[in-house]
């Protein structure tokens, strides 16, 4: 194991019926709200009203700032800011899936600074002070809620970047499956992929092998994931499912699963970032194409720790690490099918020629995340394991 | 999944090397700190000596309060808050295991009190205020360096009892497993039974069994406390090993695994520490003891849960639910035993014609945690599956 840092602040809460919760928990942290959310989705099944009440009744004053985009804008969060500055906010409330949580925490960063928010993206200028965040959770998929990062996309520069920072933790996230039952059955599959992404990037890049604890847990959650989401899937009410889901997505990207691993990495995400940055493809389906493609051209290197995950997934045994680590990529591939998504370049509409481009893009990121390993050639053969 | 808040803002130093923090950690929260320990170990090691150099070298004035036995002592936590008062210290600074971080959060809690400090124990006064902990643990086992609880021993009135409150987290933690090479093999193994107890009490207790989550992490950790127990013993110098053993310990009783299990209960505990009040024998292998003989009270009604921890930690398969939950109850048992542990009364020396005494302590702490399904009778039958 190798020496690491735990540190998690944020205080979930978590189970039916705690909405109402967040005018108290906001007003912890001012009297002055700004409202970030999404598209009409929390207007019509009634929780934009169950949240302006109770941060009414909290006595917060409320500045709206819905429209927040999956694969949400840099503009978006600029404008956000300007808010902020404009009503002289003191909290910034988020509500709704990773899109909105990674809008609010950019906002929170870029409204104390005295740079444009872009800079802390791209590694220009180093967060010193954020506003707290408190959010109400629509989606199982990112783990923002408990995390201290957010993605991006500059819509300008076609680039999604990442930025994490222990200030922009939420301070208190509000929890409530009920509130994923109405999510799509396409959006769970790929809430859930994106959880199992977030742990097989942990899973595969760790400099350390003998990591048992974070083993065990993040086989957990893989298989976690898998079956929470097969229920949610055929009863989307199923408050079990829908909780086991919530719970294991959180913990997918809370710190746990990486803390004494080392040096991680996230090649997929870097990957589908350019995906989403190119063709806004959908975060989930996008990993879901390319993690079989990854996994495969890791294969030579990595047959042995593949086929562990196989084991303790898949329940595969017998043949050698490298056939079952090949049946553990095919039975990714088939299940993330079976969930209902895409799992080509093809399927996602994108040419087979645009491979060059995509690795173009990538590579911009490859370079700011230090993944060194990761060239223009090497992108375009995962690329080409994707089709 | 049943609601739960879960809010652990310890922040955790993990690795090699990690010791010589301290100081700097510590001086976050004041200038004067009293320095908690147990016996001589940790001056024979060079370990005092670093951490009051470290202290030292941030700044901090030193009071030392040494001499926390196990199964500590309420007139040391007493004395300990003579010594707060008397220095106007700022910070408790607990360099040990369980029972040196259970004094130190305990001298934490009476200091600023206008209250004798037990009557925050025996549920006469509520806790309002705490001074701030920072720890060096040297035992994995209890996880208290995670936690907002504390077990002390009144000596007088023969009663082990507990405190739990959120202002008693410890703010920073330092675990390095070097510090616990030099821990001898049957600490070593009491440590990981207490760990497993942990879990234990958690996964037989939850009144949600739908809580496919927790599950999974608590079986998890219950295979990594058995399999980094046996790495430690087999060489002690063995860093994977410990760090498993000490992490696992941390993540046991840290809350993540109680979290959504609704109402749980520590009945194995609760009988234990009447073992531990009465005949001052470590806790561990006091619930090495108790485990398998409040298993076997139970399996009329668990048969099923015993039976699936059965298939998960010792790959039990075939025959009915009750006849594998046997086989598991011996499993345990005989992994105790293994790892050198006693598993019966008589091999602590208690007598069984002591049962109706232990019941009657026991009984106590049963009314005190509202363990109401617990009679004398019931805890008598339970120590008779103990002999």
């Amino acid at each position: 194991m190798q020496n690491f840092v735990f540190h998690n602040p944020t205080k979930i809460i978590f189970g039916r019926g705690t909405v109402p919760s967040i005018g108290k928990e906001s007003a912890e942290f001012g009297n002055r709200a700004l409202l970030v959310y999404g598209q009409n989705s929390i207007k019509k099944n009634g929780l934009h009203g169950q949240v302006v009440a109770s941060l009414a009744q909290a006595g917060l004053t409320v500045i709206e700032h819905g429209g927040v985009c999956s694969n949400p804008l840099l503009e978006h969060v600029r404008a956000g800011i300007a808010k902020v500055r404009e009503h002289d906010i003191q909290v910034i409330v988020a509500v709704g899936g990773g899109s909105v949580i990674d809008t609010a925490k950019a906002i929170a960063a870029g409204s104390p600074a005295d740079c444009d928010v872009w800079n802390f993206f791209i590694g220009k200028q180093t967060l010193k002070t954020a506003l707290p965040i408190t959010t109400v959770l629509t989606l199982a998929a990112t783990g923002s809620e408990m995390n201290a990062g957010t993605v991006i996309t500059n819509e300008a520069s076609k680039g999604k970047f990442a930025l994490s920072h222990r200030l922009l933790y939420p301070k208190v996230s509000i929890l409530d499956p009920e509130q994923t039952f109405t999510v799509p059955p396409s959006y769970t599959a790929y809430g859930a992929v994106d959880a199992i992404a977030h742990v097989l990037e942990f899973y595969m890049t760790t400099t350390d092998e003998d990591v048992p604890v974070q083993a065990e847990l993040m086989e957990g959650l893989i298989r976690n994931a898998m079956q929470s989401c097969e229920r949610c899937l055929a009863d989307p009410c199923d408050y079990g499912g829908r909780s086991a889901l919530m719970w294991t997505a959180t913990l997918a990207l809370n710190g746990l699963t990486g803390a004494g691993l080392g040096q991680t990495a996230f090649p997929m995400h870097m990957i589908e970032h350019s995906l989403s940055a190119l063709y806004n493809v959908a975060h989930g389906a996008g990993l879901a194409v390319v993690i079989p493609g990854w996994l495969r051209w890791r294969l030579p290197q990595d047959a042995a720790r593949i086929a562990r995950l196989g084991r303790s997934v898949f329940n595969l045994v017998g043949g050698t690490d490298a056939e079952r680590a090949e049946q553990t990529i095919l039975a990714f591939r088939n299940w993330f099918s079976k969930v209902g998504s895409p799992v080509t370049l093809a399927e996602l509409n994108i040419p087979a020629s645009d491979t060059s481009q995509i690795a173009a893009n990538a590579l911009t990121l490859a370079r700011l995340w230090r993944l060194d390993a990761y060239s223009q050639e090497n992108i375009e053969a995962v690329l080409s394991l994707c089709q």
